[in-house]
């Protein structure tokens, strides 16, 4: 069975990514993640792009193990803040990884912008690179609207503030299956799947 | 001699802006600030441009008090930021006017930015709206790049992580005259004084 690396310490994102692929129905891969390989040096994220950060995390991480290697980066592209947090979106309140102080600065700094002016885009760039270097980065996007007070116990980063087009509900009121189905890491991963089914092949 | 109203309640500013109008050598005018009209209501600065706040803020002024007013709209554009935070300048942190918590957000957010892209411009938009509704608005740049920690004490904002191009000085540790010649807010007003002189005719 090939062994298939996904590059995430985050242990919420590593169930969304396993979901997600477990549902696409890619079979003969056994999925690992980076807690089972301690020793793997985690780079930061310095990238000006999703996609340049999707892809050194999968290359880091094929180099480093010999095993092919999945990353993704995702984050929260505010049309009022001309595109940002995007790639800084885990760090957004000054230091990395507090998803509470991250949407409630977000919700401060929109606090004067109308509702007319809160659009909104979940961003993910997946990246896949196999030991022998073929790479492989595909783009998905979540087009929604941002809220005035978090809502929902579901998911994890700016999901409690986040309001997908066509839904009343914020993405952490929408099952995980909900939200795989529509959310842009699921379409990111299924962009992907071709050259993961090419793995097992 | 012709009362011109500087619409702003932030005494560094106002004092920044009195001073570049009279080195400019401005003269039948007497300034006054929005501290000697406490009746005015300040409205939110919803705009998504530094133009388009510069102008309402004019605007109201010259509407409630009958003078000609001059207004600015002010902030850092951060290249990293995608020049964020721009109009949300004042409230980056999350609420209104805490200059140190504003700037030290900015420096975690860039704490993984390499030197070749902190890149960074002050802007300002000032406005000009006589009582008769004639209406000018003027931008200046100020280009430079951020440092890692904040140096000096005059100005206010962003001024001591700001390196203005040409300097090694932060824009806190120039001079109030050094400052005036360079700045953003010295050019945009400088840019005004055509529309200003005519008002003393």
């Amino acid at each position: 069975m090939t062994r298939l690396l996904l590059a995430t310490r985050n242990a919420k994102k590593l169930a969304e990514l396993r979901r997600i692929l477990e549902r696409a129905g890619v079979s003969g891969v056994a999925v690992v993640g980076l807690a089972d390989v301690p020793e793997f040096p985690e780079a930061p994220e310095t990238g000006a792009t999703f996609e340049e950060n999707a892809l050194a995390k999968a290359r880091d991480a094929a180099k480093a193990t010999g095993l092919p290697a999945v990353a993704d980066d995702s984050g929260l592209a505010v049309d009022a803040l001309n595109g940002m947090p995007g790639v800084l979106s885990a760090r957004w309140a000054g230091r990395h990884g507090d998803d509470r102080a991250n949407l409630e600065l977000v919700l401060g700094q929109l606090a004067d912008v109308p509702d007319e002016r809160r659009g909104a885009a979940f961003v993910c760039a997946a990246a896949l690179v196999t030991p022998s270097g073929a790479e492989t980065v595909v783009r998905g996007e979540w087009r929604g609207t941002l809220t005035r007070e978090p809502r929902g116990t579901h998911g994890f980063g700016y999901d409690p503030i986040f309001v997908p087009e066509g839904e009343t509900r914020t993405s952490a009121e929408l099952t995980p299956e909900e939200k795989d189905a529509a959310s842009h890491r699921g379409r990111a991963l299924r962009a992907l799947l071709p050259c993961l089914e090419e793995l097992t092949i």
